[in-house]
């Protein structure tokens, strides 16, 4: 049946199979199984790098279940890989739910997972009812959105999308002490496809990402889905200090120059800007040379990643880092941080900015089928009108390089204890259901939407 | 000549050749050449890891350089090797000189090396002269000294005291990546000896080491030498602080459990506690887990070395940081630590303890020969009588065991800066030259009253 000839009762009838969607989720998470965590089967955490031997299996699952339910696959210069389902007009650019395979070395079952799966779970809710769609819909798996392995996260949407340059993603080489390159991995694997990674070559109509929210809010508030209008703004530096490797037994505190004392301020001093600026600051990456019981650190580098609502709080945030970490070197007191402390030797500190991601606002007519999706999906549940949130994501997705290029939005369910990139990240099997049920039925109010208006919403406004 | 038909002036003629114990030095550092830092071919440091190939080579020329001066050599079984050469009394235990042949990571060229080379140089002078000493004297290269390859400094000094059990010293596994043990890398290079590793096998009726001050007091006080009449106490603990991994852009500063961000303020606050209790404390190893810039890390282990002139101190210190650092884990506010920080979760955290070592206190009778030799030594210069000074040893050496089982004594020489564990190390040649001018006559001062007195100063105080 069309999806225009169903009525909005007929329409929110069409229902995703919680139980078949998790089995799909722990199917999957057979490769790259990570720690265990709990008693029961499927209480482990997972380990799934991209472009690793594990994440070959899930690809090659994820080809061959879409294949399975009529789809075309297609895989790009950057191993993402599109499985589109046809409709009546496949002149037009399908309508995309879109996420990852790939986790977090140290991640859970469900950041990137739910997203892919919950897509595969609609083409089966699709076949099952005969549903005819108006546009074709697709399903994308996107390549390395952790950026664990390749440090650049979300960097294959980034090359669809015209922001990150073909040969630079590319050339991303494994995080330390590996040495293969992505191009590399995908050429190993099978899955450094021919066709362009373009939004050209692969245009998107939308982009609807359905994830685990990753922090607490919705679990708090008890509320069961998130009604995301937009992405917070980021950015990533790597802070190097410079001291001098000394004997810890015979250089007396005057005369060191201790980098990591040094780096261990500066970690301190962030986390109290982020504090006075009502923004996130963190340090997950920190390095030392040479790196002995008996010799003060002549070098340290770490990450810093800086988060907030705005652009012009990122901005302050960077004025004030470049300001004080120098002055914290030099031995300047900021903020009371050496009060009881030896003045020692200067340290030097250079601040290099990898990533920038400016803040992200969502498509209007995503965020509203996500809405009425989300009013359909959640009416037989008691007090039905107070389980959505609308909010701002707090991590970067797929979804931001795809709102550049075509309209975008995303569905958020909540995680226990908005616990992320965690092996006991979880989310329950009813909650990740109703997640999928408001991405199935976005995605089929977004074509009907298509339809009734005849439009594709222009491209002219995304623009990098 | 025998050393007894020796006046003072006599005595005090034999001198060591500066060009010839600085062509060793920089000859024996083409094995395990570090990092450059100048335009000279000796203007780098030295990489020379125990037991690597490059400190075999190393001991293949100790071991080939003393036995063509006429000394019998032994290897024990932690590769520590005895080369002895023959007085009048054979039948009683030689006067030894000993140090070190491998260096840190990051070393320089001076730590350890200058202590062996003027062992061999005093051979060659005893040699040159024609000396007969009463009793046999000794040069001896300890194994694996700095405790940078396989994590225990002065292992094999410490197995030949007693102290470590042989067995603990072989299992020593090498440091993080690598997967060798001591006992597997003797093997290899074929430093295994037959001999057992122990005081009783190979008895000692002194030992004397030559070093770099690796601190900066001799230099600002313009002295030459200094007379080390003891070292003093440290401990070192690993410190494992346990939070929660989570995302860094999803989890608000009150949802985290930053490990690092605590272990940051521990660092901090050792330095603070050392500050005020007039000792040391200092961080040299640090690692965190997941390690990925958009993760909080949910795992941080460093490294604590602890060290002071006197016990209580060192127990003072451990006191304080046992009380507090499980407070900062939970959060309570040590010292100010958390003035303008959000409060976020609990951390947990466990400290232990993996060496102790107590101060130690140099015999008198070797610290009188020094003294005299000293003086001797200086005795041309401008000013001789103000260019020693009594001191404490801040770092620990194999003097440290050799002391729990025969008169031992230390000479320290300035280096520049004071800086040591660090390519840059440098001791000028006419110091290193007076060093080991020292060295030669507090060996033959002290065979020349060990004659005079026919006593070996008793075994019965070296106990542990």
């Amino acid at each position: 049946m069309h999806t225009r000839e169903m009525n909005e009762e007929l329409l929110s009838s069409l229902k995703v199979n919680q139980t078949r969607l998790m089995e799909d989720i722990h199917y999957t998470c057979q490769w790259g199984t990570g720690e265990k965590w709990g008693s029961g089967e499927t209480e482990t955490g997972m380990s799934r790098l991209a472009l690793s031997d594990a994440d070959k299996k899930a690809r090659d699952w994820f080809v061959q279940a879409t294949e399975a339910l009529g789809c075309h696959t297609t895989v790009d210069s950057m191993g993402n890989i599109f499985a589109v389902r046809p409709g009546v007009r496949n002149d037009k650019p399908p309508t995309y739910v879109g996420s990852h395979l790939d986790t977090q070395p140290t991640g859970g079952r469900y950041d990137g997972i739910l997203g892919v799966t919950a897509g595969v779970e609609m083409l089966k809710v699709l076949a099952d009812n005969w549903v005819e769609t108006e546009y074709p819909v697709g399903v994308v798996n996107w390549t390395n959105e952790e950026g664990a392995r390749f440090p650049m996260s979300m960097s294959s949407s980034g090359v669809w999308a015209g922001a990150i340059p073909l040969e630079s993603a590319h050339n991303l080489r494994e995080v330390h002490p590996g040495t293969a390159t992505m191009k590399s991995e995908l050429e190993r694997i099978g899955y450094l496809g021919s066709v362009p990674a373009s939004h050209e070559h692969t245009p998107m109509a939308a982009h609807f990402e359905l994830h685990i929210e990753q922090g607490p809010l919705l679990e708090i508030a008890n509320k069961k889905i998130g009604i995301v209008k937009g992405v917070q703004a980021y950015k990533w530096l790597t802070i190097t200090v410079t001291g001098r490797d000394t004997h810890t037994g015979t250089t007396d505190l005057k005369s060191r120059a201790d980098a990591l004392l040094c780096a261990s301020k500066m970690i301190l001093h962030s986390h109290r800007l982020a504090t006075t600026n009502g923004c996130l600051a963190s340090t997950g990456i920190l390095n030392l040379k040479p790196g002995s019981t008996n010799t003060v650190p002549g070098s340290v580098t770490f990450s810093l990643d800086i988060r907030a609502q705005k652009d012009s709080t990122v901005s302050r945030m960077l004025h004030h880092i470049t300001t004080d970490f120098p002055l914290i070197a030099s031995g300047t007191d900021v903020l009371g941080s050496n009060a009881n402390c030896t003045p020692g030797l200067p340290c030097s500190v250079s601040i290099t900015e990898d990533f920038s991601s400016p803040a992200t606002l969502f498509h209007p007519e995503c965020i509203s089928a996500v809405t009425s999706a989300a009013s359909s999906a959640l009416a037989e549940l008691p007090n039905s009108k107070n389980l959505v949130m609308e909010m701002t994501s707090g991590a970067g997705h797929d979804s931001v390089y795809t709102s550049k290029r075509c309209p975008t939005s995303m569905i958020f369910v909540p995680c226990r204890e908005g616990v992320s990139h965690n092996p006991e990240e979880y989310c329950k099997p009813e909650d990740c259901a109703l997640g999928a049920q408001v991405l199935l039925q976005s995605v089929l109010r977004f074509d009907r939407r298509r339809d009734e208006q005849r439009v594709t919403w222009k491209q002219e406004p995304y623009t990098l």
